[in-house]
């Protein structure tokens, strides 16, 4: 199979390409209110044929899925393959079946899907950012030779266990462990309970941070090799948003794991916030993905609805305003995190960095969400406006992998050299 | 029956009623936060008893119903009947099986039954507000016989039918007609949609508006006598909030209702508003019932979570200021929908103090909401914490009946003398 | 002299009033937007008199007076005599010269004064609030009979010495110390600086609070006693608001203070605390007048300034939107003032419930003045709007007596039981 | 005189710069919390050196002059003279005297002056942006011959008339007007007045909007040459904010304009909306220097005020959010300016990407510098800590130029396709 499927389609896609409607001809400039700052101006053709096939994908296939998935908490596990197939997966990722595009590709990808919902691009950036990002970038290459190519392709499924039923903010504190096998060496038992886990019910590989002797530690559990009774992970049904992703549990007890499997070149923390930091990067894009689909959805709306005399509730100063408010914050957004996107493909990201843009796209992704939804007004109930759907997401977004008063925090933190956590 | 059952049992829960922790002795003045500004000096011992009563039926009866019919979107029909039981339908009006209470008194038993949720507040305040107030204020006396006991008692289920697919801000427009029928004197025939109609797929008598030769009137529509392929009410589905209470459309195609159904007293939108307005009125009370739960459940949760070092959320200061100001808004909004209930007994209420508390305690019980649920972090999406559900619930509170913005327009035109609506 | 103008004037004004514009008829009740939730039905016929003359008083004397006072920043020192003359200082005392009138009437006084400037309500709450409320709670007989009745006229100016250049926010932690003189018995000597002290610089009598032996005690220094080199009040120039009253510090070096002009009966921060509970009540009432006469300010305005075809701003949705905010602010401010007030006067306020009202009724009445400013556009930059004084006042008014986020963590501990200022 | 002087100081500080706190390393990534997304990144060596250049200027020579300038309403005119010499004026035009830099060059030259002070920008606007500006898009060879080398110089001081007492937001209704002088042929007669005028008082040259035959056309009216009487340039007084510039009126009685000083080549609302524009832009980044600044101070503040125990204000959790927030609306301003920036040079700016910018960059300029007020408590009235002048700054800055909400209509009407202005 050909990895470098995504470029080339990318690639042939710009031979083919409609004069999009969000690129100027350079002469006669016009606003494009899909892209108010003309984002797409900072982006390579490369860049841009990979949103367009994304896109593509993404209204085409995921779009019309969504609903029903949401409805029934029924996450078609198929669309990982799928994902796979056209090299979503692990994208910036180089080698290993990954298509090594830029972040900034590798986030525009991301957007697209957040367009459809955040819950989609829940499992999607589990898979990439999470558990294939961890293994990229702390294993051997044995591990990565391993485990690289089934989950680029889609037909394994990861995840990655971090967060603990008592201990979401704070990982430092989480109580999973692993010890040595009493007699078997080279294998490691794990004890314990992660929760909250996108992918975990459906998930092949999971990888999963405990403490060994104290100090954090990442291992590649392979569900198929796990003894009956050892691991279990239970999906958590009944949520109130991201109802389109799947999610549960992972509990382990004295579940063996071999050292093959541990994740040699990192411990403490470094692991998972590493992993974590590209999720969010990847978040930063999503959720002006999700944004652009609100605004776009009560475009629509505000122009097809007439009140009061038939004029339509685009007409109200009201209403424009909220349209103002919104396209400007999915503008200011989406530069933010290419700005950030371009500096880590530089070498010159930080943490706080991603801190400020997840924190700030997320923010302003729910606010302008859920101001939007008010003009739909009663029909904003129905979820064949969709727009109930991305604010109920929306929180969720805002509340994991940092939840914003954290990140405001960690930003305090870097600002003024004293912590506020405690 | 004995229609002074509310009464009776308010008095008699005054006898032994435990020292409630939200009056404080006169001598020793206590900071209850759960009534931060003592509302509850303004109320008679009486109203204080109805509280009780309508608390007690609440908590004990509603609440364990609430989260599986709010997954399901099953309303249990008995509920009605339940609250007709106690007096709690209609209780304000004074005879025909009612209660005759204060409306202060009337606005608690809606607060405490919004505490639970907002949905099966929405089904009470269909029957109390809208439905029975309309013929109460409207009707003639022996429509007010035929039909008032009925639902007081709960046995019948009443709804009411203004809003339309086109026309939700803007009733006005309405294209729902009543004609003369041809040949049958003494029979109107009505057509047309209604929409977003709570009760409606379950209700037994319909208030339904139409336009009779150009004016809107009211007509009160007999399901059981309604022939065939005159008159559906399909319920609508999958919605995104309010699941606890059964929504549906009345599709009218010549659907006959004899002169003696309609409303006689009443042309144009007196009739509608009036009843909206005593509903507004139910809403500023029942708003802040869901504010105050979603505080407590914050609260409660704040102080078990424990993240760094073992302290529980509430001690942090992002924590304490969410916390804060939605009890302020909780207090503000309750002395407000007190002092308008208050000057609505005297007769010295208007439609715009109403607009005015309805979209005040509407807007800041979303927002605190909101900002509640942030406190549970991930958690906020498993619905057995319930915040989750009162937020998608508050959205639509805050939209029918007047969205917030109408509402400002409306107070709007009474502070300037003129109106922006177009 | 007779203390009893105030109420003398009160019931006469009360014979010929003017049908006043803002309280109903009982049988046809109209809305007024001045007093949309009809607070003026909770005051008796008195306290409506008061508000009149103090109305009158302060639109017909101060009005004229404070543009060139605040450009000048020269605060005219008969303006206490003047309130003297009128009753209105130390309005809610018993006996000493003083009123002797119920909470609210004394609240609505200081509505009326903040309704023209928050300075001059300032000079008149710290005359009141602060030095005759803590002469009168704390003093003896005999010091009551020295100092009451010469501030209660506005002969002597009195002032408040808490807050000290290095601690704001957390007074107990202040520098400066009494210690009995070496040699001179019955007299101690008083050592510090205070800062931000209204009316300091003319002041007669300054309560001083210093450290004896380690615990807080209060002391009127009478500064004509004072040795030269002892005692000076150097004035704060240059504020960016609060221009029309006078500001200055209070520098103590060995100053002599009698035993006699020692508070016997308070020790700790509960002198200080009773007196700024008192204060922040007014502050409560007094920043609704400041955000109502900015909203009749921005109202006349909008009626009168045409843009785009000739119509007024008034017209414009997103400007009654802004009108609509300010105007529910202030109503539900004033209402919750009066419930506190009323509260006070039966027994039952706490601290925590004036925390509550003054720190949402600054912040309410802060946010609704800046959002209003920008009705008046560009000529908003004109004190002669008067709008950006009282939006330069009202921050200080949010942030003396207690900042907004102190506030909230005064509310957050007595909801949490957690303190969380460290 | 040497014009190039700019660029040449820009290339010889190049050589000598310190290490740049704001630039990291590519190697090892520092956040930097002045610049928290790295915008200095997107800068040439160049603009980098202009910006140390004016900043340099800035801190050294206008810093120590605007608390007094401020205070007593002084604006020094020898500052257009100081920032001509070092080429800061006009500085994105080609020849003419002018240093011909980058459009972000420029932007970072305004966002220098305005971490001073907003009315010292405005003034320098007003020179670049609006009379320089007009007279080189749209003045004949011969104009800009006569008229930009005096004004990039500082020697000649410019303003620009458009807004009337009666016509802000909407200046198409002015009322102004031109006429053929009855007599003098080639000369025009205008009458009218024009307000709220930067530098009207001190200006040589004035551009002045008027219509012609009911077309809005451009004069260039050389105070110099007008006869006594036709010609008043009174100041506007005890302005509440941007008392460091000075503002005035343009009193014109038929003042006799030379055919040769009218602008030939534009006619209509093109001519005044590319200058303001322009200006808008630099807006942008002028708002995003100003909110720096008072980040900056609220963090230093922070840090040395200790409360409670001594910990610094730093330290608590509600102050880190605040700076949080203010870091990372600077952030997001500063790229979007440099996007739509970057964007102009390639001739692919629009309009309503500067209202988009302008607007938003203001508004949270203006928000924040709010909110980090708060930190300095009631030191914040003295105007030596300066965040006061900000926030009264910012408040007209947010105004002028395009009120928020007429640029949210702006941007509704772009993205609706429906006017909302009536």
């Amino acid at each position: 199979m050909n990895r470098a499927f995504l470029r080339t389609a990318a690639r042939l896609l710009q031979a083919e390409r409609l004069p999009a409607a969000r690129r100027h001809a350079s002469s006669s400039a016009v606003f494009n209110w899909e892209d108010p700052l003309a984002a797409s101006e900072l982006f390579t053709e490369e860049e841009l044929a990979i949103q367009d096939t994304a896109r593509q994908y993404c209204q085409e296939k995921l779009m019309p899925r969504v609903l029903e998935a949401y409805r029934n908490e029924d996450y078609d596990r198929r669309i990982l393959e799928e994902m796979g197939e056209l090299g979503l997966l692990g994208a910036s990722i180089d080698g290993y079946g990954c298509a090594g595009v830029s972040t900034v590709a590798s986030g525009l990808i991301t957007k697209e899907v957040e367009r459809v919902d955040s819950g989609y691009r829940s499992g999607m950036s589990v898979q990439s950012s999470l558990a294939m990002t961890g293994i990229y970038e702390f294993g051997t290459e044995e591990q990565k030779q391993r485990f690289l190519p089934g989950l680029a392709s889609g037909k394994l499924a990861g995840c990655f266990g971090l967060t603990e039923p008592n201990h979401g903010s704070d990982p430092g504190s989480m109580e999973t462990v692993a010890r040595e096998h009493p007699t078997q060496k080279g294998t490691y038992l794990l004890t314990g309970s992660k929760t909250w886990i996108t992918n975990s019910p459906i998930a092949d590989l999971h990888l999963v941070w405990a403490k060994l002797d104290g100090k954090i530690r990442g291992f590649v559990i392979e569900r198929s090799k796990c003894p009956a009774g050892t691991f279990e992970t239970p999906a958590i049904k009944n949520k109130s948003a991201l109802r389109a992703s799947i999610t549960g549990m992972i509990q382990m007890d004295d579940c063996p794991v071999p050292v093959e499997n541990m994740l040699p070149d990192v411990e403490g923390l470094t692991g998972p916030f590493t992993c974590l930091n590209s999720a969010r990067l990847g978040i930063a894009f999503g959720s002006m993905g999700a944004l652009e689909d609100c605004l776009t959805r009560a475009r629509d709306y505000s122009l097809e609805r007439k009140q009061f005399k038939g004029n339509p509730l685009a007409k109200y100063q009201l209403i424009q305003k909220k349209l103002a408010d919104a396209a400007t914050d999915a503008a200011y957004g989406t530069l933010a995190a290419v700005q950030v996107a371009r500096l880590k493909d530089a070498g010159k990201a930080t943490p706080e960095m991603i801190s400020m843009i997840k924190r700030q796209n997320c923010d302003r992704a729910l606010h302008n969400s859920r101001i939007l939804q008010e003009v739909f007004g009663g029909n904003a109930a129905s979820d064949e406006y969709h727009i109930g759907r991305h604010v109920a997401n929306l929180f969720v977004v805002q509340t994991y992998e940092g939840q914003s008063d954290i990140h405001a925090l960690i930003l305090g933190r870097a600002i003024t050299g004293k912590q506020a956590f405690v």
